[in-house]
């Protein structure tokens, strides 16, 4: 009985031999590796979760509101206020994290017998949730330096025809944003090949130089943006993601959502911060500013950077097969934790707090000075 | 744009159509449709709760325990101490909902080109979750009595070779066990045709007359149980459901769960409600007795009742095509909300308080004595 293990068990074939997705998550003084918001929730906003928690929990015995109407009015105002485009309740959806969210649109839009594409390196849960829906996944190509190749994006639509095009603007992990125009043409590129729907992931929206992509959703109604409160709103322990669309698609995804699919004590919390929006996206000017200092002090040190629109910034390059990995080894044992997300010779590290970043450029900087094989001598910057 | 329907978007065909599950959320005195605990969390368990939130939103901006050990830790004691069987931590998943951890264990052992089986009436999310994972729905047959007619399960069975058996015990809608021995002969058919995962439905365990089937994992490794605290935790805006099974079983189900699905809110709350266990377990008692009362008096009022083991009573019957339904409208007029799941001649009442069931009772009793077409007079009961 003990040596049953998973392969021993009748699970999907496309399932064995693989690994839960999730980054290691080590007990480490400096943790940069998950693009956590440093900053914890002000005082006076936990007392709020918990006022409006325990109203909740005495109703706890009650399925929770199904549709969650008062939290989708509350995201609507706060995408009124910040996207420059007015949207409603019957444009709002949410659920327990974008990865909800993008599980929903693929169970809708995607699915056996249809694909979903992405420029990649980007978020991996892209493809693993495809995957997971039974949607097949086709990896769209990016230039050298992650930008998207407008031609060859286009090339691959045309061919490939793909139900669901995910365009993850700023890119995670390589910080770069994609320019609205070619958002544009990739949406005509994917409604004249079949049409598909196109997701938007905004994830990060909130520490970009630019705009929101919101006002694009004007007489689209195949385009949906993804959003999240896990980084802006700093509240990555509340799972709480959210999209804006055409109200067909919000109707649309209510199809495949599992009924009550959000707590009454998410609800709750996800309301509180939403009251504490002025005082969360002030923290966001912060990290905003720490991005940008950890770009140019990265630079400065001699490393190359990818333009970072987001809260975390990805530099390199690292030499060899196993070049980035021993970088993210040696980083580590100077206890500062980073990500390597598996794109040859880059890593990424997550704007903290002002000490943690200096604790983080501390420990890049003996990286240099470390004499022999890796990391390599940085190559010439490329922006 | 505006008379863009969902239909005019591109979804999966087989969601065309569609309307989304749920019952009615309809705001009337009484309301006995969705098998809710009526008491209120009592108020230092309200306290309690919004203690442990207090100490998660400080840590909010953190994402939570991807893993909820210290969650799945107590519900193992839990399980261990009223289920007559030993589980540990690695026995037990937890997700957002039973109806999450039967998509997992469906993305995990069903999905495209697989099937699952459910012997119907029965909860009828097992199907829509099916659908909704690209699994094949086999509706498996019970007598009119509404337990399950061995031969002819095993029957089908061997037929259909499914990849996933659901058998629901108690039975919602109906409310009656299955019999161990019944449970057991099932499993060995499963294995004998595939092998196939066994996934035993508890949500309602706690308030049947016998025990759970938590024994039956020992030696078992295809056997999955599933609970939820929405039901006798008096939890259902909690959104908290949970598997015992072998750990391989455990892994598995991570390959396809999305990463840091259970909030950091939802884990404290969860944590806090493990911790007045006692004093949830003393409501089970007294809606056990209601539910009796419910049996008996529905009985001696002419109604036909199917035995119920849950803390829901299913009533009939209701003549003619449009009977059940009819007769829901006029308990409904006199301000009491019950179930119409679709089971012809039959419909459903939760056992709430005291006062409620009364009200219930004086409204099913005025029914009876309208005189003409709908309800008919019920038949000589079957049991």
């Amino acid at each position: 009985m003990n040596d049953v293990r998973i392969d021993d068990l009748p699970v999907r074939d496309e399932l064995r031999g693989k690994s839960p997705y999730g980054a290691p998550q080590l007990d480490v003084p400096v943790r940069l590796n998950t693009n956590e918001n440093p900053y914890p929730l002000p005082e006076p906003l936990v007392e709020r979760i918990t006022e409006r928690v325990r109203e909740a929990a005495r109703n706890l015995n009650r399925y929770p509101d199904r549709d969650a109407v008062e939290l989708r009015t509350g995201l609507a105002e706060y995408l009124t206020k910040t996207g420059k485009y007015p949207v409603g309740v019957e444009n709002v959806w949410a659920a327990n994290g974008s990865n909800e969210v993008i599980q929903q649109l693929l169970q809708t839009f995607g699915g056996p017998g249809r694909t979903a594409l992405g420029f990649e390196p980007s978020y991996s849960m892209h493809g693993l949730i495809a995957r997971g829906t039974g949607t097949g996944w086709i990896s769209g190509p990016r230039n050298d330096d992650f930008t998207v190749d407008l031609a060859a994006a286009e090339k691959t639509i045309a061919e490939h025809r793909p139900d669901v095009v995910f365009i993850t603007t700023p890119n995670n992990p390589t910080g770069n944003a994609v320019p609205p125009e070619t958002v544009l043409a990739l949406y005509e590129a994917a409604q004249a090949a079949k049409p598909s729907m196109v997701v938007v992931d905004e994830a990060y929206i909130e520490f970009s130089h630019g705009d929101s992509l919101l006002p694009l959703l004007e007489g689209r109604p195949h385009l949906v943006v993804s959003r999240t409160m896990s980084k802006a709103f700093g509240a990555a322990g509340l799972r709480l993601g959210y999209l804006a669309a055409h109200p067909a698609v919000v109707d649309a995804v209510q199809l495949v959502r599992l009924p009550y699919h959000l707590s009454a004590v998410t609800q709750a919390t996800a309301l509180a911060a939403l009251e504490h929006t002025d005082t969360l996206l002030k923290y966001v000017e912060q990290l905003k500013s720490e991005r940008d200092r950890l770009v140019a002090e990265l630079r400065a040190i001699g490393y190359e950077v990818t333009e970072s629109d987001a809260n975390f910034v990805q530099f390199g390059r690292f030499d060899g097969k196993h070049g980035s990995h021993e970088a993210w080894q040696r980083i580590l044992d100077r206890g500062v934790l980073v990500r390597d997300n598996g794109v040859p010779g880059w890593l990424r590290v997550t704007a903290g707090t002002p000490a943690e970043n200096d604790a983080f450029l501390d420990a890049v900087r003996e990286l240099l000075s470390v004499v022999g094989d890796t990391p390599a001598p940085p190559k010439e910057q490329s922006a």
